[in-house]
């Protein structure tokens, strides 16, 4: 017992040296290298900007370094002119964005030569969906930064100022310039006065890091903390209530950010409400914001239980609308014409509406990716959502172009996030949810950094090599370092979007979730009564035929919204994408597959590759232990193993479902199931239980 | 939803045609060709006999079988003569098991030559742990037959007398000849009258098929039910109780098999309560029943929590005793010195006891082996074990031969197995559970017998090939059953037994199990205040410097109390037998094994073997679908999913925990945990909470 004792406290011991908790994100690098920085002007953002360099500057010892501002029609917004000399920029911001690309350039060990920078989107922001109480509606990180319940809860506290400090600058390195405090479903005290001193608070902290705070709003605030009889946006004394709450908030706030808006959407009043359509209610909000430079950010993620394919519905119910918002509304789209799904073809919005500002809304958070349990590295799938083609003005159309103003005539552009931040320690519950934070910046940034790289920086400024005394026992070698973790360890963050895909839905399988956490597998979760666009049957039909959602002519016709030639393309089976098959297409079970195997067989593949790369993964980061601080290295080691227990739930819970229709057997090559489907169920039943 | 519901009334008439729940065990043959029986004597036996010929003849349609009664002194007890004319014997049941030996070899396609056979041992005896309120201790598959709990419990139905009726041709049909009706920790109750008269009653059942009646007894019975202030055997009230009880089952019971005891073991009152010894009650028994030619087996299970080596308590408690026994006493010893582990040297009392009685007690049902879940074939144990060398009277000593009476002068021999018998339809819980009763029966009628030719055996006999109209589809030819699902299905049995003990207890390990259950991995159990030799960490010593119990002269000494050269083998780690090292050895973490790698990989791999094993089954098992019963096949496939989930954790959480200590990496070629040891643990504590 003696032997285990003392080795227990030597555990500790060891863990109390080398912990990391993973609160210093991306942003570990100090240096005692010295610099000289040169700026004639000074403000709070510029201090920052010089700070940054002494503290972090690995060049050449005692170099000068000039920050400028200057005027240079080329560099836009935030944009900045990068050289071995120095930053030149039109916006104390454009300076802070130079500092923190130059100096991750050091860090990363890419080359410094004269260069015009430009962000891709004007704005690029993340939405918190936080609620007042504290809480994080699909946050997997612990409780909300920017509120809490309880009697004090709007007391600006000394930990508060710093924890939104340390935000604001992690989200100044990559780019982000703007944040939505609330959840989209938004509780109408969020304009009450006492709310907006803390939202007030908030925005002081974060605009030295060229941070403009926004807001959810909740359309039926004239009524609810109004005192009006309504909401309607055509009603004047409703109409005088946004102005008179907008000039309210700008005196507090004067670069306040504008409204996020989630109107007739799941619950949520709209101005449908009160016989008006979203134009009205848009319309009505931009004008209250207009004289203050305000943007209004208005969801597009509708739909209704209807005889109507849900994928159809926002592009049916917006598309009448083009052109009719005013040029400070934007109509923020998911990725998606679901809902975040590990994989969906774009929305047929983006590039269709061309005379109306459109942004993307991406998720962070991993609702429907493993929370903060599972590794999935998204980089991936946002650029694969950005560089789709949507042919809408010919070759090029990508949806990033669609959206980034290179296409159309738009007023403003925007990109969007959905936070997966929190309380946690380590900020995003799993410490490589954090490089899904890092990537949204880095994409919003810049929409042609490839995910490798993105990958890469990620790795080098998280993991960066250790000095020699913090090693245990051998010195790590850069090369080694570069070739026995930076490389694996790269690859399983590439691998495994696509990973998740094939254990969870492959071959554009969508929405087969458990149901309330998004979690698990529920493929055949379809209580009597529910909606039928709330289960998952609704979304693989599965019959004793086959599996997959009809979306061609012969079936909902959604890719009737899709512009030649994808239309044409998703419309047969022979040119659809296989990694979308079954979202456009109900496939007999023995069709062939470009591989020759049965669609059967190849779900079974899929999913099993899934299981297989999980392991791998786990593979991967037991042999980079030596490289990385033991805190993490076990976190992210637990979290692994779960997602691998995970992986084969999935992969069991699925496939012995879809088995019951294609009554086939599982490839004999192919591991067999350690799940009984009866148990699966049982286990997801239990848990929806505690939901409910 | 009209799809999924008529394929779902398909399903459920599709197992309506076929269903198969298991209650015919081994006894499944029925055929048409007709048998002319000839037999000049009459008796509810011989009738017997006739009767299974006459439903189930494979042979040439009207042929003659005579069944001879006869005098042959090379015929030993229930032996016989067998030949293609008929069967000879010397008593009714030795008739009978002719027949039923016949009928086996032309289910299995034997041939059939003169031939005597004769039993290994004299008793084969089934041990029921039934209480008498119906449940049943380490009983897996469903209550007692015997015993029932309520109002009614003693009255006999027509089902019981059914059931008992099955229950005793299955036992005669592979040679048992004796049940133990009543659990070892016993209910003084057992021996009341009212109690008795149910005894009575299923003695009367068993009696035709020449199988009888025993009880275990509670040695206070003399005082709890015989209102005598004592139970001291040298007392003559004590003396003149026992003659009399005896005497009045025998007037119920002429043929009554006699006591089974447990005394002075684990909380169990004996002659030690009254200052006396196990000499002392076991021929106080023996005298009581010696003029009925009853039997005593007196259980040699005996530790106390002293400082002294648990394997070594049995020994040295037993053999001062050597010659003191009466000669109906046995001593019954388990296999090995601590507890049915999954693997175990065998009980050095074996052979050392020259001139006592001593009878084998093995586990038939799982208790250490997984339950009624795991898929274990025990044969290859028991045939490990009963080959074992004792060197005891030079080479050639096996632990059969020391207790069959052929190397000592034994007045009765006898062999028991604690039975998994229940009420589930299918008697044992698991399907092959069923191979594990036979293949107790037919080693202890032939200890010569192998593994493979009883699986062989069981196979032909439970899954005899099914007739072309019971076929889904195509004609199953003989050849392709043989070799597709014979040979791999045999194979996996063969191998379950090896499978179990690598991803439980591989190289010696051993007792590492949950508490209570002893059905998961407990290693890190040790509440503070229990008793040690009750806690894993007892068992496995494990510690920064290595693993293993010292059970050499600088240890326990246990080697000791084996004859050489076996102390000398066991006594060096070089030569003790691998597979029992950590038992005999504790090894530093980097011990070379004989295969160059060090002790800790080697334990990694041999676990992650039993994993990847039993995967295997489940492929094995996966493609013998067509071959199977629908009914069968889910429910053995449903238990295999389980089991192999089970491997893992058992790997997860032993080289985990184990990894604690050892701080060396599990081999990056092999498998990653899928659990976390914390998971592991907090599930373990569970259940211990719900036990407790």
């Amino acid at each position: 017992m003696k032997t285990i004792l003392s080795f227990v406290i030597l555990f500790f011991l060891a863990l109390g040296l080398n912990a990391d908790n993973g609160h210093q994100l991306w942003l570990r690098s100090k240096s005692s290298v010295p610099v000289q920085v040169i700026c004639k002007k000074s403000s709070e953002t510029l201090a920052i900007a010089k700070q940054e360099l002494q503290q972090a500057w690995q060049g050449e010892a005692g170099q000068t370094v000039r920050l400028e501002l200057i005027r240079d029609k080329q560099i836009a917004g935030d944009g900045f002119r990068l050289s071995a000399e120095g930053i030149q920029a039109t916006t104390e911001s454009g300076i802070l964005y130079g500092v923190y690309e130059l100096l991750r350039r050091q860090q990363t060990g890419k080359k410094i030569g004269e260069e015009l920078v430009n962000p891709t989107w004007e704005h690029r922001l993340l939405n918190h969906w936080d609620n007042l109480d504290g809480t994080v509606e699909r946050g997997y990180a612990g409780l909300s930064i920017f509120w809490r319940a309880g009697n004090d809860s709007l007391a600006v506290t000394e930990e508060d100022l710093k924890l939104w400090e340390e935000y604001a600058r992690a989200n100044a390195s990559i780019g982000i310039n703007g944040s939505v405090l609330n959840n989209v479903n938004a509780s109408p005290k969020i304009l009450s006065a006492a709310y907006l001193s803390r939202v007030k608070a908030i925005a002081d902290v974060l605009r030295p890091y060229g941070i403009k705070a926004y807001l959810s709003i909740n359309f039926a605030s004239s009524m609810v903390i109004g005192g009006l009889s309504t909401a309607d946006p055509l009603n004047a004394e409703v109409v005088d209530w946004w102005k008179a709450k907008a000039k309210e908030i700008y005196t507090l706030i004067p670069d306040f950010g504008g409204f996020l808006v989630k109107a007739n959407s799941e619950g949520q009043p709209g101005p449908q409400d009160f016989g008006r359509n979203h134009v009205d209610g848009a319309n009505l909000l931009a004008d209250a914001l207009k004289p203050h430079g305000g943007l209004v950010m208005w969801r597009a993620f509708v739909y209704n239980p209807s005889d109507e394919d849900r994928a159809k519905q926002a592009y049916n119910e917006f598309m009448p609308f083009d052109g009719q918002f005013r040029d400070n509304v934007i109509i923020q789209v998911k990725n998606g014409p679901i809902d975040f799904q590990p994989r969906e073809p774009f929305s047929p919005l983006f590039g269709a509406m061309k005379q109306t500002s459109v942004m993307a809304e991406l998720q962070v958070t991993q609702e429907y990716l493993g929370h903060s349990v599972h590794l999935v590295f998204l980089a991936p799938m946002w650029e694969e959502f950005l560089h789709s083609e949507t042919w809408q003005e010919g070759e090029g159309s990508t949806v990033a172009r669609t959206t980034d103003g290179s296409l159309f005539e738009q007023k403003h552009t925007a990109i969007a996030g959905v936070a997966n931040i929190g309380l946690d320690d380590n900020w995003c519950g799993h410490d490589f949810a954090q490089a899904n934070w890092y990537a949204f910046g880095r994409q919003a940034w810049d929409s042609s950094l490839s995910s490798e790289q993105i990958a890469d920086e990620w790795l080098k400024l998280t993991f960066n090599q250790p000095a020699p005394e913090e090693m245990d026992a051998e010195t790590v070698l850069p090369m080694e370092w570069d070739l026995n973790f930076l490389k694996p360890v790269k690859q399983m963050m590439l691998n495994s979007h696509e990973a998740a895909v094939d254990y969870m839905m492959p071959l554009g399988l969508h929405h087969i979730f458990a149901a309330h956490h998004h979690y698990g597998p529920g493929p055949w979760w379809a209580p009597k009564g529910m909606r039928k666009d709330w289960t998952p049957p609704y979304y693989h039909q599965a019959d004793t035929e086959g599996i997959g959602f009809d979306r061609t002519a012969s079936g909902s016709d959604a890719v009737s919204q899709y512009h030649e030639p994808l239309k044409a393309h998703f419309s047969n089976p022979e040119t659809c994408p296989e990694a979308l098959l079954l979202w456009f297409h109900h496939l007999p079970w023995d069709y062939q597959m470009k591989n020759g195997r049965t669609l059967w067989d190849e779900l079974c593949y899929r999913y099993d590759h899934g299981v297989q790369q999980v392991r791998q993964f786990q593979k991967i980061w037991d042999q980079a232990e030596r490289y990385v601080d033991p805190e993490i290295f076990g976190r992210v080691q637990h979290k692994l193993r779960e997602q691998s227990l995970n992986a084969v739930e999935w992969k069991d819970a699925c496939l012995l479902y879809f088995q019951q229709f294609s009554q086939r057997a599982i490839p004999y090559d192919l591991e067999r199931p350690l799940n009984n489907l009866d148990d699966l169920i049982e286990k997801d039943e239990r848990t929806i239980r505690a939901y409910e």
